[in-house]
């Protein structure tokens, strides 16, 4: 590839970028695409409706820009809270890092790799890339001593870097937690694994325990219940009624495509279905005895102090480690209600399993895709489907068929993967959503380093030599950095097309959000609804976004030394991103649960190793050029830079894993001072609510007083009965954030 | 080899064990080797010392192996603890595990074995002993369904006898932790990090930081203080005076090789500075200003409840995890207290340092040895040393340098590698002599497994193949278990005679206490000391032997379907291991301090490794013997084994790990009530003591009253001038366990 061809491509990847922008700037100024555009500020505030039509809502302007940089970070963490900080903070240092090494590696890596041959050189425009790289060092040039130095520079600034980062996150992290003074998760434990009992129900159990091992400061507990399948089935008749309820509404008015021919047939019988279910009160499936028969063995334990359920999730229980098993309660927004309910005993199989079936996956993606590619082609289909012969003479579909169809396999195969890794996660045992995405977020990481870093320079190495010949060869595993060191300044091109197609185009993506568009519109227009309600807001993707992020990262480290060209690209992309995540994340996504910026140890880990990596390359490029005391040089660089990490995993992890019991005594303290104390642990039974139709009530009343808990449990079961005029008119009001979060995943 | 010539072997080796037991019976019934013998009645009780001469003393006698198979567990667990019941069961479930083995392989493997292939039969005897091993079936023979069977079989019984045993010694544990209802080290934290301060003494700092967050549960707290050089002059030579003490009494007595010759001219000096410091009280090491100087930032925090202690081992207790770095405290006479003395901060890298320098010592262990080997040979000698041309030309010398010499270095290479390790565990900072001792004895487990039976293996295979063609097939991960399968049949001749001579010859020695023996011999003799104080008891080896008895686990698990022949000779060596073993944890050892149990994780974990090396290897073997399907019907087998240790982990590791809350608050309870809780607490100031000479007025009532340590602390500094009296005579009393402690290293 020439310069003047790569120039090209990222001209018109910059002019497609430019009209995409236009257009989402003009989009965004539509109030009919408000909910698209602005889900996080509709959220907040349902403010004013309809603008006048004017001509300005038709001029692209860079207002949205200028409003995207202008956010401080204190307005980022309030819309996004820490998660979206720390994501940004990421694009931040991607930002710092690879100012820096653009700046040393173009004075002063480039030309010497430019000038790094006795040659002639051509016109710039139309030199070849690989002229640009390291492979155009002579060997054993003392040149790359300077190549070795600006590793060195380009290492000790990412450690640096890296260490402000994780201390200021750590910072926040615990400025985070001390803020959060009303967070009921602070004072719930989650207790699963409660041993069955033939005389008592696991609620009776629960309450005996804690109030016996615990007697100073359990307050209460709720019980988790099975979601059955009668339950689940309600639910989805009353999201179905009420999506269609506005639907039916229209009908009446005028003319629509769903009363004959979709789903006409059936809006009556969801209309009936849910009238059925406010009416029919009486029925089994919330009588007191089966709610009785449905309780988990699991429960949230409430403690009048944070630093006692501190304590009650920090400690193993009881002698055998499968019961009793304690551990810090998500936020009521974050519970995974599904995941609760499974036996804690058969948890750690399923963990065994998902390994296994995520690393198959993670490791043999590419095969079934490879396999597929290469079925798909004229012959086997004509083979197959021996109909298509007649239209397969067509040169056009003939080269639909070859040419486009495999990429397309491809795409679907890569698009699948994200949703893919979230049902791993889920299967997993996950109790809680935020926990569910952060889970998939670093196997989705894997997925992309494995899939598209390594397994391009791998066929470009497969390419070029022979399969056998390659596979032999790294079945050594001293000829690793030296077949990565050959590769990567070949595949550094590949990696610059991809960061101007890929990155920049997913940058697009993000920002139109042609996807919600498309949902929106046929909302709209084809099943005429109008309720915004309905559409639901998304949160943010940070199982897909941070991995993309990095590896880009992962290849700027590596490309740095030995492609320099690559990095004016790399920080277009990155201020891009910056500016594009800051606008969503300020005005699209809604922020419904959070890690607490968990996502930064991983971060931190992918990045020191890239650094590693980029390290381990740099000297076998060394020592292919043969420099073997810059190459034996880098070795202490490698060994430096696992120390360090392994200093921020003993000075920073911890924080992240754990609650200081310092911060949460002073909490406590402060909350005593106040007097809100008691506050708050009114407010805790309500908070954690799994079923909408019958714990608000019975729940609250239920375990008020452990010591009585057997007597009164038994009444308030009884109440149940009388109690379920209170509970009719809870579907509306309760299950949309259900339904919204549904919407949103 | 044959059959006849290892029958031969076993012969002799038995005839030298039956001498030795012999000897033993005869010298244990000595009284002037009853320290050696007897160390751990000794001291318990310091009863009858003259026995009159008489002829029995002479008989050899079986009154020991009947008094050691009659033993009770009680009694084990009373004389050696925990640790040494562990042991005991680790051989009890060798003989049972390996008693079935032999069962099943002797009656069913062995006659397959042996009938393998059609061919005429010599007389037994005259066997080879390939003929019994697996090498001797067909190819594609379907008599390899017994070996899977037997394979099956032998897993299934030690994954029961595994869990069954894990069960048993979690309770046993459990019951140890129980029934020490006075131990100190329930209710003590031991604290690391302290942060340093301008204005407090750290001692302040932690009174300040407990009563402040433990106000409710915090008693007091005791120091760690450096123990500087002088300090250790000062004990060093008190150890020497009081050794010598006896000797120069017996001097005036009569005439002693010590006067003239060996040290006669230091006594009196060694006296005069003994007396020097008791009288010398002024000393500036012992001031009090100084003595604030000497705290480290280590302290050991003491609580009302065990409950409490639990709690604050756990928590991280501030924001930055480096600082006020908690953990459960060893028992008083376990702590290890140079170590405590340490910075926390740079015990991170000692740890890598350490795990770095041991993973390389392990596994190139063997090339400097063979590298010595090597060179010990005549003509390199020769041209060395020119004087030894003429003792070489002897031929009796010639041959003891080529024959024995390098044998020696192997040996002498094999006797350092436990202090080794012992000292790598002390350099890894360990606060705990038995956790020093665990620590080692993993490592030595992972030295034995390699460079015994890897080491093995891999020479028998590199003497039949050529160095290059071994290295190139061995870097192929998937022909590791084909050359294991090929080495192992035929290496299982060498294991045989490896139990013969090592594992057999090691009981005797163990057994005869050769070193107790010449070190006694040597005393009484050579320095005329009949003060037997002073010869010290030993601690009983597990770093040593828990490595050794695994070791011969391995052997048997791999070679029990591949060659049957070795599982007899394992079992006599088991069996007499149980009953040496027995007598020696009664008779010999005294125990200090125990780990409580946890060695037997580590016994479990490497049983699993070695049913799981024996899975792969036999299903290389099946392979070679292009019996696909057993082959393959193996993995299962594999696999389920695997989930088997991995239940295992879930369900008994943690109890190992970490007290359950409920037994601690129980506990706590059960003294309320009985009313011993004040009692202890008195205990506790007096139980952790490091400085003998000053800290034991000193620091009771140092730390008394929390809230007042500042004025009362600084006022029993200035006391500690006025309390020097009450010093001056602890040496005699205070530092023989210390002492003791030392011989017994």
């Amino acid at each position: 590839m020439y310069l003047a061809a790569l120039l090209t491509s990222a001209g018109i990847n910059i002019a497609v970028c430019v009209v995409i922008f236009s257009l989402y700037s003009i989009l965004r100024k539509q109030p009919r695409f408000m909910n698209v555009y602005f889900g996080q500020k509709l959220a907040h505030a349902k403010s004013r409706r309809q603008d006048p039509f004017c001509f300005e809502r038709l001029v692209p302007s860079a207002s949205w820009i200028v409003k995207a940089w202008e956010a401080s970070e204190d307005q980022i963490c309030a819309a996004g809270g820490l998660d979206a900080l720390v994501f940004i903070r990421l694009i931040v240092f991607s930002i710092r890092i690879f100012s820096i090494a653009a700046t040393i590696c173009i004075s002063l890596v480039l030309p010497l790799n430019y000038y790094g041959h006795d040659m002639e050189h051509k016109v710039i425009p139309s030199e070849s890339l690989e002229v640009f790289s390291i492979a155009n060092v002579q060997k054993g040039s003392k040149r790359l001593w300077a190549h070795c130095l600006a590793l060195y520079i380009i290492s000790c600034c990412t450690c640096a870097l890296l260490y402000h980062e994780y201390k200021s996150i750590t910072k926040l992290r615990l400025l985070h937690i001390t803020e959060a003074l009303s967070n009921p998760s602070h004072f719930t434990v989650l207790v699963r694994g409660i041993p069955s009992s033939q005389t008592e129900s696991y609620s009776e159990t629960v309450a005996k325990f804690f109030s016996t091992y615990y007697a100073s400061s359990y307050l209460s507990h709720k019980m988790v219940y099975q979601s059955g399948t009668v339950q689940k089935l309600m639910s989805d008749a009353g999201k179905m009624y009420k999506m269609l309820k506005t639907c039916t509404r229209e009908q009446q008015c005028g003319p629509n495509l769903m009363r004959c021919g979709l789903c006409g047939g059936t809006t009556s019988s969801f209309k009936m279905l849910a009238i059925e279910s406010q009416n029919d009160k009486g029925r089994s499936d919330f009588d007191a005895a089966d709610l009785r028969r449905k309780e988990c063995g699991a429960a949230f334990v409430f403690f009048r102090t944070r630093y006692a359920a501190l304590v009650a999730a920090q400690s193993l229980q009881s002698q055998n480690p499968m019961k009793w098993v304690t551990e810090r309660a998500p936020d009521p927004k974050d519970v995974y209600w599904t995941n609760l309910g499974l036996p804690y005993r058969i948890l750690w199989i399923r963990r065994i399993a998902i390994f296994v079936v995520s690393i198959l996956f993670v490791a043999f993606f590419l095969v079934p895709v490879t396999l597929t590619q290469s079925l798909v082609n004229l012959d086997k289909l004509q083979n197959t489907f021996p109909f298509l012969k007649g239209i397969l003479k067509r040169k056009f579909m003939s080269q639909l068929a070859t040419g486009y169809l495999p990429s397309v396999i491809l795409m679907l195969f890569l698009y699948m993967a994200p949703p893919l890794m979230l049902f791993f996660s889920t299967m997993e045992g996950a109790v809680s959503r935020s926990g569910r995405k952060l889970s998939a977020c670093i196997k989705l990481l894997y997925f992309m380093i494995w899939n598209v870093f390594f397994a391009n320079i791998l066929t470009g190495t497969i390419i070029k030599n022979l399969v056998g010949e390659v596979t032999r060869r790294l079945q050594d595993p001293k000829n690793i950095p030296n077949e990565l060191a050959t590769a990567i300044p070949t595949t550094a091109t590949f990696f610059m097309t991809y960061i101007l197609t890929s990155g920049w185009a997913s940058l697009s993506f993000e920002i139109l959000q042609p996807l919600a568009l498309i949902c929106n519109l046929f909302y709209r227009y084809a099943l005429r609804n109008k309720d915004e309600s309905t559409y639901g807001t998304w949160t943010f993707p940070y199982h897909t976004e941070i991995p993309r992020v990095i590896l880009f990262g992962v290849m700027g480290f590596t490309c740095s030394i030995m492609a320099p060209l690559i990095l004016p690209f790399l920080l277009v992309y990155f201020f891009l991103a910056y500016l594009v995540y800051r606008n969503q994340i300020l005005n699209v996504y809604v922020t419904k649960y959070q890690t607490g910026g968990l996502y930064w140890p991983t971060v931190h880990n992918a990045t020191i190793f890239s650094l590693v990596l980029t390290q381990i390359i740099a000297s076998g490029v060394f020592g292919i050029k043969k420099s073997t005391v810059a190459s034996s040089f880098t070795f202490p660089l490698i060994i430096l830079t696992l120390l360090f990490n392994e200093y921020c995993r003993q000075r920073f992890l911890p924080v992240f894993k754990r609650n200081a019991a310092k911060v949460l005594i002073e909490m406590d303290w402060q909350d005593e001072q106040s007097g809100i104390m008691e506050e708050t642990h009114q407010k805790l039974q309500s908070a954690y609510c799994q079923l909408t139709l019958t714990t608000l009530h019975q729940d609250a009343t239920l375990h008020e007083h452990p010591g009585e808990t057997v007597a009164s449990g038994l009444q308030d079961l009884e109440n149940l009965d009388s109690g379920k005029t209170q509970t009719s008119g809870l579907w509306a009001g309760h299950s949309s954030p259900e339904i919204k979060e549904l919407h949103a995943m």
